[in-house]
């Protein structure tokens, strides 16, 4: 079944410890799709200015990408991101934000988008979240991330979404903030009181938690001793794990924990270099190879 | 077969956001007795002073572990620690520290203990912990614990034990600083290549770490709304751990998988309360009880 995600699509320049790069392809919608695209069709919407390449659009499509919805902007320029990684790899400061087209973002879907069964709002906006959801035609899941930022600012406009998503992923400082409870076994069920069936909270190197009904478990990071730039590791995780959930048209208990482990394995890649540049060399049974490594690492 | 703990035996004061408690019994050999006598036949080596209560050695004797090498010293005060946790309840502060007779503890092993087949050498320094080690006969498995005080300030002493022990337990900040590396994979690995078969880096809520040659796993912790005291989490997981090993005599790989996986249950219950409290509450079954519980966290 087909997916949606709406979201950014930017210009990233990272600083890490040993390394840096400037202008290299970014986005939250871009993380996503490319993961969720080894498992099924996706649906790209988004915007950015003149200054976008073609190779970039190009080589989204080549993994089957309907990018129809990108809309360029002319005169305009894409939204743009300076960060630096601390030495844990894990904390960021951001350097810089260029909002440029992104912050006028208030997108129109097609007909044929409006028809996606597997719906994700990419953090953004909740107000923005919220209009694209109007805008859809009976989808069968959707899920949102969000940050600090709008918990912060725009509160109730976040407090009505989550009564109208099925999940909602964040992660473990976004989950502390908006539950002000630092244990998160009881946030995630506390956010879980808020609306959303199933709730997911991203730990980075430590992996992630789900939370429904009566149900709450971890499982635990791939560990990889190869950590070259953890830009896009939770929108690649939710793009596997979305992915997943539309290519089994399911989201039963044991599905849902099955795409839990597809989401980490596929983040687990992505870390392992810049933008898009590790997921390029991957397909599938690569994914497949590292699951079965996964899966015997959580057996005894 | 026997277990013999060699380590530290105190009064804790422990303040947490929520409660504090004052001279409750703690320790690393305490904790890790009580953990791994669920398991195995327990020996302890420590010293307390004077003010040491009957009581104390009566509930450790109730589970079967030998008391016979807790020296009381006469006219002396026993070790002393006070801290408070950050409201993460992860992080904590030394508060007051009093070592009374555990800064001369030299401890002298009885015929019997010297023989003893696994060895746990708690945190302490490494100049007391090769000085047990030396009157060992032939143990078949020694672990060791560390801290960033040895780490820092006996620094080649450590490097000697890490030659002639089997494994080492400690936490990732530590590992970190030893290897001066932040990525925990690489840093296990070469913490293996220090001369320990094995490497546990606990990460507290989020788990530990398992690294042997051409070895890496993650297991997660079990996750708990109900963490009211931290402390003794590592030395009850080292416990649970070391007693399972003890009490299968043997040390696969699979059967140390299994150990890591009792270690991790141990702790969960000891962080639902202050001091052995909750230990107290329970035995064996409750463990096998959340053993599947885990079990069934992890498989998908």
């Amino acid at each position: 079944m087909s997916l949606l995600v709406v979201g950014s699509v930017a210009f990233d320049s990272v600083e890490t410890p040993t390394a840096s790069r400037d202008n290299i392809l970014g986005g939250s919608a871009v993380y996503f799709s490319y993961a969720a695209s080894f498992f099924a069709p996706v649906q790209l919407v988004g915007v950015v200015g003149q200054d976008w390449p073609d190779e970039h659009t190009r080589l989204l499509r080549a993994r089957q990408i309907d990018t129809s919805g990108l809309q360029v902007v002319p005169g305009a320029k894409t939204f743009r991101w300076r960060g630096k990684y601390l030495p844990n790899m894990n904390d960021r400061e951001t350097l810089e934000v260029h909002l440029n087209v992104f912050g006028d973002f208030n997108p129109t879907l097609s007909e044929e988008f409006r028809r996606s069964p597997y719906v994700f709002l990419a953090n953004g906006s909740p107000v923005v979240q919220r209009r694209v959801l109007d805008q859809m035609n009976g989808p069968k899941l959707v899920v949102a991330d969000t940050m600090d930022l709008w918990i912060r600012e725009q509160h109730d406009e976040l407090m009505d979404l989550l009564k109208r998503v099925d999940g909602l992923v964040m992660n473990d400082s976004e989950a502390k903030l908006l539950t002000d409870d630092e244990n998160l076994v009881r946030a995630g069920h506390r956010i879980c009181e808020l609306g959303p069936k199933f709730v997911v909270i991203k730990k980075g190197e430590h992996g992630a938690m789900f939370f429904a009904d009566h149900e709450t478990y971890v499982l635990p990071a791939f560990p990889t001793a190869n950590v070259i730039d953890p830009t896009g590791a939770g929108d690649s995780f939710a793009g596997g794990m979305m992915g997943y959930l539309a290519q089994r048209d399911d989201f039963s208990p044991q599905t849902l924990k099955e795409a839990l482990a597809y989401g980490i394995l596929v983040a687990s890649f992505n870390v392992e270099d810049f933008s898009l540049d590790r997921m390029l060399q991957i397909d599938r049974p690569d994914i497949e190879l590292r699951m079965r490594a996964y899966r015997r690492m959580l057996s005894f």
